[in-house]
């Protein structure tokens, strides 16, 4: 679909003219796929802000940017960002933003230090701003990742009991996305049993399950590039007075969260929706991340959800709502959706559907 | 084994003293966690010249870091690099190095602006140098890693038939290769057939293989954060006499630079005995990228094995050695070893044993 991502380098280059650069160096990768289709380890792309662009890739990808990236010039190169540099000066470039959250202070010497290289200054998040409004093509996607995600944890509720290893689930259940048709994983599968259960983002590793404790799984299929997000804790066997306490404090926490995100509403009351509920239970002090982050071409990207963050939601922004409260020693609860703002709707889509209620196993 | 991480940070401390640092800020991922044990997307080290080092990470991970690095200071923090900026300024570090290549430009901005925050000096590849031998240890993990590779391409090669999509493969194999037990892939896999085998990085789609085609198969499992690298071609059905020849040539270069991966060998000359034999043949302008790299903590690592690259190789060194041909529109063909380069050994110990004769399948 060579014209979504033409129409997408005209946003980008209203961004650039805006911000007084003849031209951009695209080099986050997730930014070039999105502006340009081609997923590369090794590519980047010059944007003037009034001419067409020029994508640059090795000879590895060469033949996928021809056959994917017709509409932009093509430069074969290995050494993507010098040879990019070198034609922006020879076009006339004089002011050429570049990506500083991504680009390293080694490569930016290189750069710097070419002859006639044009004056380097900041682009900004423009790229990134832009890809927090998915289009429906983007939605659908997501929507695909999430559906595999909640069937292949489906898949795996029957073998959540006593003796089976946090490891042993992890893998069936990341099996299950791909058999399920996932392009692969959208990062590594958490399970955190009893103790465990209190590390966040614990590595499954070889406990074995034992009756009475709550296990935490969050999990996530790709399709398209486009990432997943979900976590659930189930209790086994059956579930202590303490540990419903702490799973109906998160459930409100998050259905709170969830209710507070709507166009207009700011990350930071968002964040308070979910943490202000947890807070006056008392667990302040153990929900120590922040309430959620955008999905898309990668897993975190913005909008953050947290109490020190700004910015508002606006319409076909995916973001999770995870609030979590984890008790060192003891074990923790965190109930995660990926979930879609909308527009005109009464409440966002949530596209994780699998239950919130607390299943006994 | 935290005496293992000990060992290593005073390796690197030598390093840091030697560039005329009083410390040094540890950001890359993979250092971090070669130095101190702990796997985390958020965390740092920063290594006085003289003194303990101290990590700092965010509360996801400090249980984990508390478990796994009892030997180092921890910080709970969730700006790792500022807050050890600023202990490094308490401390009395004047000049601190950090990670150039790793770090942005707008990371770096930040910790420069921070009051009373030392110089900052470029660290180089201090510990990628270090990296670059293994210990016994990481070897065992990486011939673990090579072992279950290989296994689940046996597993798979039954599967490959006309009818079948590269997809489907791709999932057969990573899913063969969890099954095993590795911890992850290495990389995305790549199944490459008939004239997708052109592309070297071609990413499995929905192209039903046919006879005759030539299948380029590159995966990696990936065991306690160590990476293996195989890349196996076979045909489908018959090979035609084209196919054939290709295949020698590349089989009769690979085992040349197999044969070229001893100690003391500069790693230019190490690419030019595989790459000689495909241009004598009149191929070279159909091998495009470099002879191979390192393996370890990433699947790319020091030291890169390129006509235009320099370096020595020495004893524990374990690297890719991967020639392939690629001619559009046809196919490819790529035969790809991990191996250990070994002092006193007549050769290279090749981690990777799955057959390279032609698979007629």
């Amino acid at each position: 679909m060579p014209e979504i991502h033409a129409a997408r380098r005209a946003l980008a280059q209203q961004g650039i003219a805006a911000l007084g650069a003849d031209a951009a160096l695209i080099t986050s990768p997730p930014n070039v796929r999105y502006l340009s289709g081609l997923a590369s380890s090794n590519a980047a792309v010059l944007l003037p802000a009034r001419h067409p662009g020029v994508l640059a890739t090795d000879s590895r990808y060469a033949e996928a940017a021809r056959r994917d990236c017709a509409d932009l010039e093509l430069v074969t190169e290995r050494m993507v960002e010098p040879a990019l540099v070198a034609l922006a000066a020879e076009a006339g470039v004089t002011t050429l933003a570049f990506e500083a959250q991504e680009m390293t202070v080694e490569r930016h010497g290189v750069l710097q230090a070419l002859a006639g290289a044009p004056r380097l200054v900041p682009l900004g998040r423009v790229v990134e701003d832009l890809r927090m409004v998915k289009d429906e093509a983007e939605i659908a996607l997501l929507r695909r990742a999430c559906e595999i995600t909640c069937a292949a944890l489906g898949d795996v509720l029957g073998e959540l009991r006593p003796g089976r290893t946090e490891r042993e689930i992890a893998v069936a259940v990341e099996r299950a996305m791909i058999d399920r048709g996932a392009d692969g994983v959208a990062f590594e599968t958490i399970v955190a049993s009893g103790p465990n259960g209190a590390i966040p983002h614990h590595a499954p590793g070889a406990r074995r399950m034992e009756a009475g404790d709550l296990v935490t799984i969050d999990l996530g299929a790709q399709v398209g590039g486009y990432h997943a997000d979900m976590t659930r804790t189930v209790a086994l066997g059956q579930a202590a007075d303490w540990q419903r306490e702490i799973y109906e404090l998160v459930a409100t926490a998050q259905a709170a969260g969830v209710a507070a995100a709507k166009v207009g509403a700011d990350v930071g009351d968002l964040d308070a929706a979910a943490r202000g509920i947890i807070e006056a239970a008392g667990y302040g002090g153990y929900f120590q991340h922040g309430l959620g982050h955008g999905v898309g071409l990668e897993v975190h990207e913005a909008p953050i959800i947290g109490y020190d963050r700004t910015g508002t939601l606006v319409d076909r922004v995916p973001v999770t709502v995870e609030p979590g409260v984890y008790l060192p020693g003891r074990g923790g609860v965190r109930i995660e959706d990926t979930l879609v703002v909308r527009a005109g709707a009464g409440a966002a889509e949530i596209l994780t559907m699998t239950t919130k209620e607390l299943l006994v196993l």
